[in-house]
């Protein structure tokens, strides 16, 4: 099994153009797309796609994401082994928002050249590196053929929740489809924080937006409310609406919990 | 073979993460995509669209509707039997266009939980209850299994057209990606209607569009006609053109077929 | 194998119903959306994605082209044998650019109705005539039995580089997802053409771009350049922007390769 994670739209040929290398090279892949709407070169968005999408496949599965503005350059290309998948992509920290995790994975610089098309592109590694590749390790190809083990690649640095006597800090880090606000505030941060004893809201971009709710439905029609969202983090909603217009909330914007009244 | 029809879109990780977790339990399974781009919450749409889709599958197929503005509310999870297809859908009327037979669908409850994902999320049903049911139906899991057979359930009215003397009135129903407005006027209510003897005129917001033509290619460029759509129902047309933009035609709005001159 | 290529768009059904059609003839099909996002009737632009795609595929594959604003008119369908492909389309210029080659392809006309669903309509051919086609075409129907070869159908106009001392002259013929303008300018062109001996420069619509580049990376962000894209053909890109947008490049605008100074 074999996911795609790309910006490339779904205008052009490109996304299809993978999946015929892939299934010329290995005709039983089964292939799903994460996405191909990743805004151009947004490494950050795909990393974070990446990190709540790959545990919900089986064990086994090479996930392989082209987000890659530095296609042609110097920039490294990754095969990470961990928790039983595969993952391939550019070293430009698109892995590792999947990668951070206790236990450490397993990172090679995908040097071999031996499984690339030829002549290889230096506009579309997709289709020339990251393909073939993906296509070799569904079909079994040991990592270790693909290149040496590093230890140093690029990571986004950790977006950390501050919190202070009855509060936590955080921030939104992601607007979904439905205007959803995501936070990197997650359940365990709330099971550390100020939830218990006493009551809780949630402000965000200096708005209140009320108490922590259960489902969509305990907020009236137009009404924004806090939510822990299927990711496991708290996220900003307007019921039938959109919290990112309605609330005019953006990645980077500063969202609270805090004990009883602000 | 699962079918999948979501307000999910196709930017985030939602309907991979579907795909994801119908393939851990269902390694062989075959998903296509229905569509991912109901607006967001549009129960009616999406009611139509599995309405018009579901029959050109294999009989066997499991079609799974996630439209659900209602999760984590007290709203059933509705599997329905019909016509050897079976449905998995909200109990929001989503499934009840394709359930508008003469011979009546066999419909359950999904209460038992046994299915589900642990712990299941308020606030994703698709990855949680949806998708693990749908895997287990496509392997084959009686739905007798799921839940009783219940009696009622949620349906939108049937949108009737109205017959005078000389005359059929119906109304927008949809507006597809080619600007084209499907009304609910079908084949049969034309064979029962105006249409013979004499001349037929259609109308659509007051405007005349003239006669039932066979192809688009009998209207001139950028001309509006009318026509009997795929989906054997009365379609507004402009050819080369946006019925929808061209004539302002809107779901509701008023069309008539009309022996000789109106 | 079979590939799909239309405007179908992904909100409504259509697409959706063409799988659905196509595996309940023949239920082990691998389908894969080449793309639905041609512009409504764009005929040329299909051509040209079809011509960018078909041979990373596998020999045997089936390519179905469903861009096709003269449905239900007397426009043929084809079926054309080309270097082990299949492509079947409506006669409309849609598969002309995949089959300019030295080898001249094999081109039937799609008479026999006989793998026609029925009644066919006269709207909606994707569902009713290309499905089922391609699906017997994937189980190993053999071409002749759909109708006569012939020797005349519609052809897109090559779109001719002129060259001059020093100097070649091209056009855009696409922009892409990304906003790189796409040139009729190929490596062969480029290899006949003023790039050696000297400095060659690149200029767009009678803006200078620079000289020709060999990855993204040599440009600066926000930088246009000029590079030989993933088809083996000139294109103008932005680094980290949009060449159609930033430097207002449309299909047909003028692209010269220049030796020296222009």
């Amino acid at each position: 099994m074999i996911t795609l994670l790309t910006d490339f739209g779904t205008k052009d040929e490109y996304a299809g153009v993978m999946k015929g290398v892939i299934l010329s090279l290995h005709p039983s892949a089964r292939i799903v797309d994460l996405s191909h709407q990743v805004p151009p070169g947004d490494t950050l968005q795909a990393a974070w796609l990446l990190a709540w999408s790959w545990s919900w496949f089986p064990k086994g599965t090479v996930h392989v994401v082209v987000v890659d503005p530095g296609v042609g350059s110097s920039r490294k290309v990754l095969c990470a082994e961990h928790r039983g998948h595969l993952f391939l992509g550019p070293d430009n920290g698109v892995l590792s928002r999947a990668l951070e995790d206790k236990r450490p994975p397993s990172v090679r610089w995908v040097k071999n050249r031996r499984y690339f098309l030829r002549p290889a592109s230096r506009t579309f590694h997709g289709r020339d590196i990251f393909a073939p590749v993906a296509a070799r390790l569904a079909q079994g190809l040991d990592p270790k053929e693909l290149g040496p083990r590093i230890a140093s690649w690029k990571r986004f640095p950790k977006v950390r929740v501050r919190s202070g006597p009855g509060r936590l800090a955080g921030q939104v880090i992601q607007r979904d489809h439905f205007g959803n606000a995501v936070t990197n505030i997650s359940t365990e941060d709330l099971a550390r924080g100020p939830k218990r004893p006493g009551r809780v809201e949630i402000w965000a971009r200096g708005v209140r937006v009320g108490p922590l709710r259960r489902s969509y439905s305990e907020a009236g029609k137009g009404g924004p409310l806090a939510i822990i969202g299927s990711r496991g983090l708290l996220e900003i909603a307007v019921r039938e609406g959109s919290a990112a217009n309605d609330l005019a909330l953006s990645v980077g914007d500063r969202v609270e919990v805090v004990r009883g009244k602000r």
